[in-house]
């Protein structure tokens, strides 16, 4: 059982992942041992982060293999990223970060998605023109993973999302290609949500 | 009595203790000479941070030794963390800190606790299986240690708290079983509390 | 086609406009990938920095020199910058950044401009004794560039503009004669934006 | 004329006072060069930032002399410093900061001064024992420096100051008989003034 985790330590995209671990941290975008982080190995598993390790001091070894398809899984955050792996091969990072803006703003619009306009950034995440102008954010609430797993694939059978996803009160869920992308995603949808959620406050003061 | 300072040199706990109060003055959890840091030694006694000394300064040696029971505590910070220790012979490490939020918060709620819902960061300050569902964080008002103790003692017999207490004005108190815990819990609510300010403030916008 | 690297390698205004990006970065004023530098290198030249380069990694190798005229620039950040630079030959930084406070500001803020008043540190930016005491942020629609270009003209000849404009949910610009100073005039104006956003927000609540 | 320069990269306190720059600067307290900072050299005289000094980068020979009496001083920052001086030979340090809250909240309140009640940290500023219940800080209109000078005279003839006071949008001064005691109230006054402008922003959606 030794040997995932020297494969690990000479890894590079989990030596990467546990990088852009402390980048996050350091942004405050994660409370310490939240927050889920993975990477994939191969068409049917990934390298998970471990429950409750500090992601500002993730090292290799503390990445675990994890197979699918799998028995039910319980753990809605594990589902969540199985099943964004098993959407598309084009999926190979995945992140789960728990920040102050993303999630008072799930809280916050009770509608199933947030359309996003007129911002420069959407052009960094919409993955169609008509994203560009108008970028939905889907949010889910939290319930059981067997019926997450059914909301989700039909979110996915209505339209392509734009590499993010929130689950009320439950996290940011970020996806992409490779870790550089995941990190640009990431990043431009802090901003965006950030943007959105001042703007909306400060709505009610200006203009009235 | 150069004896308990060089004891404390070599305890590893002051020095983590010490490490901990530079990460909560870099995150400005903590104005330059507030707040009171804590760490068990024995039964009866404790390492308490001095008065006045910058927490992002300090070294074991700033830490002196604690007994009790003492006569009437007449500083009520020192009075909550001798009451903390004396609940039970798990609460090891005791944090007093001073943040904008929690400072606000503490002011802007006038029950006397406020129930968290809805946030997946509550099962890491739970201590009951309803306190993952529903978080009640007691608030207290700034009295004298006699009457706060009293307050104290009957809100430590109606329930379990999960491991921290806000003082209206006058500081979050977090206690855990170690230090890591008790950094664990204190950003945790750090985020929880912020959170928490920033949707309520929100709400009145939104959903209008 | 190595020389123009070769060169900015040297070009000690090249190394401090990468400077400046680290900085700019570091305060979070430009998410991953986002916002447009340029110095000017001749009466009709300036190096410009790469699209999706991550300004906190940028070094004089990543700057590209740009010639003007041109035929007729499809993007508006890169015709803007063109702009500025053709307007006076003064003009030798220009800065597109985004951040949190401009972007909402941009976005609240209905009229074509919005006129600062009451703030010490609009000295800093005032290029008249009038703009010391009322000095005016101005506000433009994103467009294509050949309606952009001719709303910036009329602009610019109507009065002359306390070096920066915004365009709304598209990012602030900033130019002056030197780095140095397109450092302080950015500082300047993000202080005064994210004052003036606060003090609007503010300002239904205290005085009703 | 050498000589001041020379003996001011001997002066600890210079060093002291270049210092704290870095640290309020890192804070972002402090846009690019604003702001104004002295420390007393003798009964009639202190050390002066220069203008437009970028305080990050201060060094013991930005630090220029300055005597009084002087004529008629036309500068309002620097005539409340030596107003400052000449109150007290305990007043051996002055600092005037720029930071965002302070700066609106300076232009929210419309009275003469503003009471803190119910902080613990009000304990860390006030003069007096009433102070500790009750904390004004004074808030004076910007005007030419005889009436200004004239104004801060009144109110210091009617109480002791504790330790801080506002010029509407035009900066908080901060004094003391020592660095680090600037330092501890710099940092306490920004504290407060961020609570109550943040408590008073959120007070309406509260308990409405």
């Amino acid at each position: 059982m030794n040997q995932p985790v020297q494969t690990n330590q000479l890894n590079p995209y989990a030596i990467q992942l546990c990088a852009l671990g402390r980048w996050i941290v350091q942004r405050q975008w994660l409370p310490f041992g939240s927050g889920l982080f993975s990477i994939r190995t191969s068409e049917h598993s990934a390298l998970f982060t471990t429950a409750d390790k500090d992601k500002s001091e993730l090292s290799p070894a503390d990445l675990l293999p994890y197979y699918w398809p799998t028995a039910a899984q319980t753990d809605p955050a594990k589902a969540i990223h199985q099943f964004l792996y098993q959407q598309s091969p084009q999926h190979k990072v995945v992140l789960q970060t728990h920040d102050l803006q993303a999630t008072v703003f799930s809280r916050l619009i009770r509608a199933d998605q947030h359309l996003f306009v007129g911002y420069e950034l959407q052009n960094l995440v919409a993955v169609s023109d008509s994203q560009r102008q108008c970028c939905p954010l889907a949010i889910l609430d939290p319930q059981n993973p067997e019926h997450l797993l059914q909301e989700l694939q039909q979110r996915f059978e209505r339209e392509a999302l734009p590499h993010a996803l929130l689950i009320r009160g439950h996290g940011l869920y970020v996806w992409a290609d490779s870790i550089d992308s995941a990190k640009r995603y990431l990043e431009t949808w802090q901003f965006l949500i950030a943007c959105e959620l001042e703007r909306i406050k400060a709505s009610c003061h200006f203009n009235s």
